[in-house]
């Protein structure tokens, strides 16, 4: 039987049910609109460790380990783990996951890696491959500052266009049963509209969620208002009205319940991250800390949940190269 | 039905397969013992391109549409891709694969890439989600120097235990009919034996290579003597004896079918790679250049392939950590 709808959407007949979620974040998320929502608001960036790319890792393991708890297993109990992160070579997330003993499935989306990392475990266990899987990602500003910009001591300027790398995680441990549901996903495909500064990644990703949503909507039939809920991952706000003035063109509205992770989770003006945040971090941190728990609460059904990502880096840019964007989707419904 | 044999090997039923495989290699890998068996050699480093990140892209454009027109399909007819490579943030796949058109999942899994786009391809394949999907992998010799060592003109030198990184890629379509098929995965866990020397990679792989094969023997109950060959990905002639050492101590012999694509690959005295090669593209050209045509021809019925890792980057060397290792591992089998 066919899992395939239209061109690019995958269905779980069997609905993998999220058992639990976690996120833990630094001190600027725990100061934000979403605050109140985070299972752990760390006030030291350095997380007790001894650099920052350590930080990171102590952030991912904290919160894999938050979510276990939650979903009251022993991490043992897990059939695998799929997990990225920023970092080069995705060292936060292996060595984050490097004492657990389960099998390990390291992926590389950019900021659209917690969605590839729920599309895959919803995949796996849907194919009858284990019966738990942890999907997790995260990302820490000072780590992807150095790496991707300049070192913090160097107090560069930031364009009105940039966004700010959330310090934060997120993550899931999916199983067979649970209110929380994955019904539907719609992988991205790789979209370059040849934009080339690597200070408006919202301009660079926003072509990519357009393309992925436009598929998604085609698939299924299903037209914005079908959901309680639309959430982008970190096209901050000029990507955000970038992605309505695109579908605008087409006259669709994606209406008032459309959102971005990466425009909620900070005010823009009173915490100074100009165009919003981003990062792996940003739209993991924001689905476990502030969509899943308002779904439990009743305010949202059905929800569509489209993690944004930029898949370039510095040599890239320094090459001359355009800023390949992508964006993976996934429905999340809530069956009472 | 849960496809799960033991701890952590995965079962395809359905046995997805190889509809078609293809290699592009660099010029000293032409010149090696293998070389008569890839699909093509590029007598110039830069394939063409300005940059060497820009030919890594372009030896896997070449190597993906290779494999589409070996299986007589058009890139289109793919329902996915999952592909990764050794540069930061995994550039050369990205790009590569940009105007593929296609769903696309990026992976990081350092050299075990092959077997983990091959465990995850197969995995969707077996789970409905598509009728074909490609796995593709590669690294170059001159990006992954100078982005994990030196600048190629500083000259530096080479320690007896280091390894050359190979330039070359591997990628297959999978699909539902052929001979040649994938019948069992096992998926790693992330194994740290402490090994911290950056120029000794086998050492550092060598324990998650012991790992995954044991628990692949204990999942199955098969033993070393259940294949007709049995490969590691790069441990390179050190790490190559000294799974043979770790296996001996526990009475298991791995047989003289056991060889590693890291000392295949060259001839290691006259080629002066010292310990072998290395890379994504060791495991990944050997594999579509060496291991799959000899199956084609007879030579073995039954063969374990297992692909290794070393999950680090120059910042977490830098900072003294260890270097944890991963290892997938496929069954591969040709139905007569």
């Amino acid at each position: 039987m066919s899992k395939r709808i239209g061109r690019q959407t995958l269905a779980f007949p069997s609905a993998p049910a999220i058992l639990s979620y976690a996120s833990v974040v630094g001190k600027k998320e725990g100061e934000g609109p979403l605050g109140i929502g985070f299972d752990r608001v760390s006030q030291d960036s350095y997380f007790g460790q001894e650099s920052w790319e350590k930080a990171e890792s102590e952030m991912l393991r904290q919160c894999f380990n938050l979510s276990c708890d939650k979903a009251g297993l022993a991490s043992s109990a897990l059939s695998g783990i799929f997990a990225g992160d920023l970092l080069n070579q995705c060292v936060s997330s292996s060595f984050a996951m490097k004492d657990s003993g389960l099998p390990y499935f390291g992926l590389y989306g950019a900021c659209s890696t917690m969605a590839e990392t729920l599309t895959l475990a919803a995949m796996s266990l849907d194919g009858g491959f284990g019966e738990q899987f942890c999907a997790i990602t995260g990302s820490h500003f000072c780590s992807a500052e150095r790496q991707y910009r300049f070192p913090l001591e160097y107090g560069g300027q930031r364009t009105p266009s940039s966004q700010w790398t959330v310090t934060g995680s997120g993550a899931l441990i999916l199983g067979r049963e649970g209110k929380l549901r994955l019904k539907l996903a719609t992988p991205g495909r790789i979209v370059d509209a040849g934009v080339s500064d690597p200070n408006n990644m919202g301009a660079a990703m926003t072509p990519a969620a357009y393309d992925t949503l436009r598929a998604h909507f085609a698939d299924t039939g299903r037209s914005p208002g079908d959901y309680d809920a639309i959430f982008t991952g970190d096209l901050g706000a000029l990507g955000h009205d970038l992605l309505e003035t695109l579908f605008a063109a087409d006259g669709v509205s994606l209406g008032k319940h459309y959102a971005d992770c990466g425009v909620l989770i900070y005010d823009a003006a009173a915490q100074k991250v100009n165009a919003g945040g981003s990062g792996c971090g940003c739209s993991a941190s924001v689905l476990c800390g502030h969509i899943l728990p308002e779904m439990e609460r009743g305010r949202w059904k059905r929800v569509l949940f489209a993690a944004t990502g930029a898949l370039m880096s510095p040599t890239s840019a320094m090459q001359g190269a355009s800023i390949p964007g992508i964006c993976h989707a996934v429905v999340i419904e809530r069956e009472d």
